[in-house]
């Protein structure tokens, strides 16, 4: 039995969670056991997630990227139903009828779907009935993962274990749009005072160097022998690299705030083409939740974060968040220097040896970037914190191969106009990430945790 | 003290509520004890009409025109607030200082506000914040009402009835709102399942036939000495009418039926310009919430009404009902006939006897119009059921004057674009409205309960 | 045969025209050789108007309202070929086939058209080809005057009136319509430099004063046999109005100014609500052509006309033209006075014995307003200079017919949204106006010659 | 003295042009002689393009991709202008003052422009101003050319080669804003009646083949000291490719129609998301220009080009074209193949010796596709015809600098959201294209010379 709705904090200790996570290759293996673990794992941190929010907060769409909390509750269990349920429960029943044109995403092959711009105007289903969907759908599934045949095991652990890697990515849509949701609430409303809260942190920030890699023939992208990666990592296959640098650290608030004061938002010679006239048209003039109050309450720049609302004074050593993929250009173009490839950014963190485990993950419960440690400079800062744009746009590795099938939807219809950013950030479940996953966005969002690394040529 | 959410069943009786209704005139006279019952009648009916809404319900706002339930709460009291606790209390002290930018709805004088088509992204203040907020206005106007000086007296009372008629324009916004809200749901909710349901209704359906008025000068309006109007109603003016004859009986859905079927929504040569673009654009071929189920469903229309998911066939003889004044012309001219003018009604309304009571308002809780009885035709059905489209724009009558300062906002600034209804319909409180009573809405809007009468030449 | 491009000049004399027009009554008593005069003349003007045009200018269309000219040169002759020749030329054969789609304008009736905002992307036909249709159409109409038979003669006579009204109508709309052409270029293009410039007036401006009327039932609208008038003039019926009265000249542009300077477009509580919100939308701040050079030009509003680009300062006792119905309504608001309604307007007009001929109309050539006459406050400068807005809605008189078959799209369906203006202006042909003329434009239109009459009650 | 309008006929020797075509570095190594002929060729082109249009088709823009041609014309000179006549000569005096702000297309350093979406509302300057700017400019290059100094030489024609390819590119676009002005006017005009009609086309197709090529390391990008070429060629680079194979000929209409006829436009599975969200908004089912007659006019799908309106059964063998890259990678998919990256593109034409003297170019004056021959396979029908949509997203080549200054915004400011093409088509001057050249537009645009090239992993 899954943790319920206030029920799931005695239920989440996130030392161990960490711990296992660098254990989870091993129910990928067959073990019923260890696949149990992580199923219950994922599925009770989407509740804990929820655990701050009031029921209206649960409801409210501010705009379109952004879906109601609930409806990711019920989507991810949606998925289930729809890929596993059904397709392993010998006696399988639809929870609900309605429920497949409300809570499917975009899957074209399963049919008509309520149109994502109004999500937000269903009061129905309740929470309370998103939850209780959440329990049917746990209770079938944990029923099938022990009686399930053995034929039939590796195809349902494939997909179960598919489920919970896309329930991990809800879970980083979840920080996001809770975080749009209190953003733009009058009331400024607080998610969760950190405990550790980056407004306090007092070390001394870390310098700017470049670090050199090698002109060479790498081979990138995921193999299918190191355990599970979306479609869109694979193949691996080779690229030639020109010899490159990369920046040791995030740009942070500090740095961003140069740009600014130097007037980077009012000079077209900066911005890519599309990029000044969405500034333009959208009166950009900073990233997402900065606010500059007025001249009568002070006139000083502030950051909606999800523990308050804050000085950016306080917040200088930060790495800059919620960034376009335009400004992170534009700002690269001002510093003299560029974005790296996507390539770069993944033949850099193989050869420093970065580790995932080093990250300010969505386990630390931070929701916010950190500052770069003084002290332990060759980490370089790649995992974790905030999304890293690349240069590169998504599209399909050489001899990428869609999924059959419904599931081929996946991934690859997406491939087009959206940029790769790389890292993770303190949105991201640690276990989810990898040094070959590609995030993708369009190059004007930055609802994301999206921030910006610099990179040179050598 | 008001009844609070759940508690407002046992305290609204509307067939006591009804009679008062008549004598309503009593508490402007001085009375503090009427105006305290008046008072909390029209509270409590707020609170009682949002019984069956569980919490998701009140968020959601599916289109600008629609409001969410807690912000019509909200905006309610924040009026009371706004224009009395502040102006009367001896030691005002704002309840919350972000609720005025939520809950101002157009009043410029007062200060920016949140857009109107954001009302839905708004998570907080919560339904309970909301209901907390409406207990302490509550609390502050009743020891207002027991305290304040004779010589403030008369103006207390003025404008505490002027927020009490504005409060009962909400309450059948929020009829019309909710109906909206569960309407647009693919889970089709049940609002109040209504134990005297039109679907029901077996009586022989009233025939049509013309009632002559003879020309003349006619004085139409509302004289102040007549008890509380709004002031759009006055003044008092002479209007020189053609004589002109009135069906005895609404529009109804067998009748309108007949006109979608004659291919009505096909052919511009019945519409207006205006209104066949709109017909066009916005792909009308029925009355709103009208559905006509695919083949393979049984092919026939259905209506949603807020007592759930009917078939036509069932409710023939029941008034059509959330027509456009585009269709209400349409209509009309597909008849041979038109649409009275306001003074037209106003003065058959005078002639005729009609009398408010025997109208269908909101205490009757069928929240649906009802089929004209046989047996009555010379009542003509002109209060209740429906609101009827005139021929009339809205328009300042002759020497009219708006009230200064901010109330000034509430109903001149909007003499542009609409057209006039008259009459009342099953959502609006049966006191609230008068033979003089104007509503107005923009000809291409079909969510309030609107309806035709037809009218010709004699 | 009629003028054709380029040969008009010499036909046009505007003198005896306007002598013409002053017995315009009798070429519609049957007469051939006053009818082919009138045919003639009309026919002539729409040539002449368009002579100071370069090809490229009969081709564009800077917005939806604006019609390219040479669309307005085909469209009056589809008129006439449609309604005229394809019913009475016995041997009738279509011009083009593909004119009727290229020039319906909205006539559902006839059949599918061009849409509207598309005209000024239709490069062909070319004017070359337009102005021979314009040729064709005449040869055959004045083929068909000369040779229809005597019973057929009055329904002939009667549509080609009607024809040629048209025409006159969208005479207005070409100067209308070049003049929009022209501002909005960045070169400053000059219709005509008129001879007797407004910009040198040199007479005392006429002081403001209040003409009083008597309250009483009066009776407006047109008798059928009181000649030509279009179908919403009528028919005549009996109005009661309250004694009001009205300021013997038209609001100027030094009387704006003030308005202006006063903060008029920035004091919400001045406008209508639908007026602020189209204020807030479209940037406005002056009248439509208004332009305030930017300091370091020295910092000067200026307007432009037909003859040019002027400063104000030397228009101060000209009418203030092209403002819409919302700042004609606000500006009376701040003067504390009001618009006039339609039927006093009309009823003034009457009892003062206005007389058209006293008007600055189209034979002057002046393409712009005029000062009012210090000398002769007793005309109230009603007619010509620019159309009045009154506060009435364009809605049926009582009793209204419309025309059976497509010219019953003439006028009947436009009376929705939209409100009256009368009087006419300097872009108006003398002879086309009357004391019961409607004309009506929806409230946010400025590119019309429209101006401000203030009202009060009496 | 370059040919005005209409006296270009006699100097436009195709035969000529494009054997000199071939030694077209001649002039840049210094000779005057030699650019003053490349000036007055690519001059005189322009001209020659325009000599069909009536003076009305060179003012209008059906959509804002589309530029009026008189745009077209004078914005070519307005960049000798402003990029060389303002250097170079010793007494530059700016023609009109106006001309910049009208003529400027994206150059935000030079200063403010007219709305790109408001360029067919502007009649003035005039078709004939605009022959005179032409003329005035192409007097002053010439002086210039003449009398420049020696140290000046190399810059000056640096700049003017630039100039020349830039008008260059301006005669495509007039070629495809020419056929969108044409295709959408009911009328249907034609261009020029190709006397060498592809409709006419006899032979034997050709059949389909792939040819395979290795994987290997190879180098593309254009090396400085093989001639012009824009920046966005360069550096010269190593990619990795795997091996990959290429269809022999284009996809031709008979290939396309039987994508149709599948169903290809109903079938989401086929499609990139925002592909299919394009069609569905669109509702494209078939290529731009491409119209099925109702069946009452036979019902057979008709395809406009430039000599006229022709059934397509009378171009099966014609390559597709006017296709966006949604609709090239849906018919990849359907066909289970794909589009081929720019690299292996550029590859293939190197390997496979294609010549860019083979191809179907401007010069040969049929604007439009031809079939591939059937005896000549080798060529691949690589160059002409039709760009080719690629795989590849347009992005700086590794190690790209842009130029310095306002030129800097020629290229670099373009690379995000659009997708590469290559080989150049029918509307692109024969000595315009290399193997290196990079084409690039929005995935959903059609109005270009666009087909598709089908690719597969070998």
């Amino acid at each position: 039995m899954i943790a319920g709705k206030g029920g799931g904090k005695e239920k989440y200790d996130y030392t161990t969670m960490v711990a296992q996570n660098l254990q989870h290759k091993i129910f990928s293996t067959g073990q019923r056991s260890g696949l149990k673990q992580f199923y219950t794992d994922v599925r009770s941190r989407s509740v804990w997630l929820c655990e701050p929010l009031e029921t209206e907060d649960y409801v409210v769409q501010p705009s379109e990227d952004v879906s109601p909390p609930k409806w990711h509750l019920g989507h991810t269990s949606w998925f289930f139903e729809t890929f596993l349920v059904q397709a392993f429960h010998p006696h399988f029943k639809v929870h609900h009828a309605g429920y497949g044109f409300i809570f499917n995403s975009y899957y074209e092959s399963i049919g008509e779907r309520s149109p994502r711009n109004a999500r937000g105007t269903l009061s129905r289903p309740t929470v309370k009935d998103v939850y209780a969907y959440r329990a049917a759908i746990d209770e079938q599934m944990l029923a099938i993962l022990e009686t399930v045949s053995e034929p039939q095991w590796p195809e349902f652990e494939r997909l179960t274990v598919l489920g919970l890697n896309h329930e991990e990515q809800h879970q980083e849509l979840l920080v996001m749009d809770i975080k749009s949701i209190f953003a733009q609430n009058p009331l400024r409303p607080v998610y969760r005072a950190s405990q550790n809260d980056t407004a306090h942190h007092t070390d001394a920030p870390r310098g700017r160097t470049d670090t050199a890699f090698a002109s060479g023939l790498y081979t990138i992208g995921h193999a299918t022998e190191d355990g599970f990666a979306f479609d869109n990592e694979s193949p691996p296959h080779q690229v030639f690299l020109e010899g490159f640098t990369l920046e040791n650290r995030l740009v942070t608030n500090r740095d961003y705030l140069a740009f600014i004061e130097d007037g980077g938002y009012t000079k077209p010679a900066l911005w890519l083409s599309d990029g000044w006239a969405t500034v333009q048209r959208e009166g950009w003039h900073a990233p997402l939740y900065w606010e500059k109050l007025p001249e009568k309450s002070g006139g000083l720049w502030h950051e909606t974060t999800l523990s308050g609302f804050h000085e950016i004074s306080s917040l200088l050593d930060v790495p800059v968040c919620h960034v376009s993929h335009y400004e992170a250009d534009a700002f690269a173009t001002w510093s003299g220097k560029r974005l790296p490839s996507e390539a770069e950014w993944e033949v850099a963190a193989m050869i420093s040896g970065a580790q995932v485990t080093d990250g300010n993950f969505l386990e630390r419960a931070a929701f916010h970037p950190k500052p770069a440690h003084h002290d332990a400079p060759a980490t370089l800062q790649l995992f974790g914190d905030v999304w890293e744009w690349t240069a590169s746009a998504y599209l399909p590795y050489p001899r990428y191969r869609r999924e059959s099938g419904a599931l081929g939807e996946y991934n690859g219809k997406f491939m087009s106009g959206q940029m790769v950013l790389r890292g993770g950030s303190c949105a991201t479940p640690a276990k989810h990430i990898r040094r070959t996953y590609r995030n993708f966005f369009q190059p004007d969002k930055r609802w994301a945790f999206s921030g910006i690394r610099l990179a040179g040529d050598f």
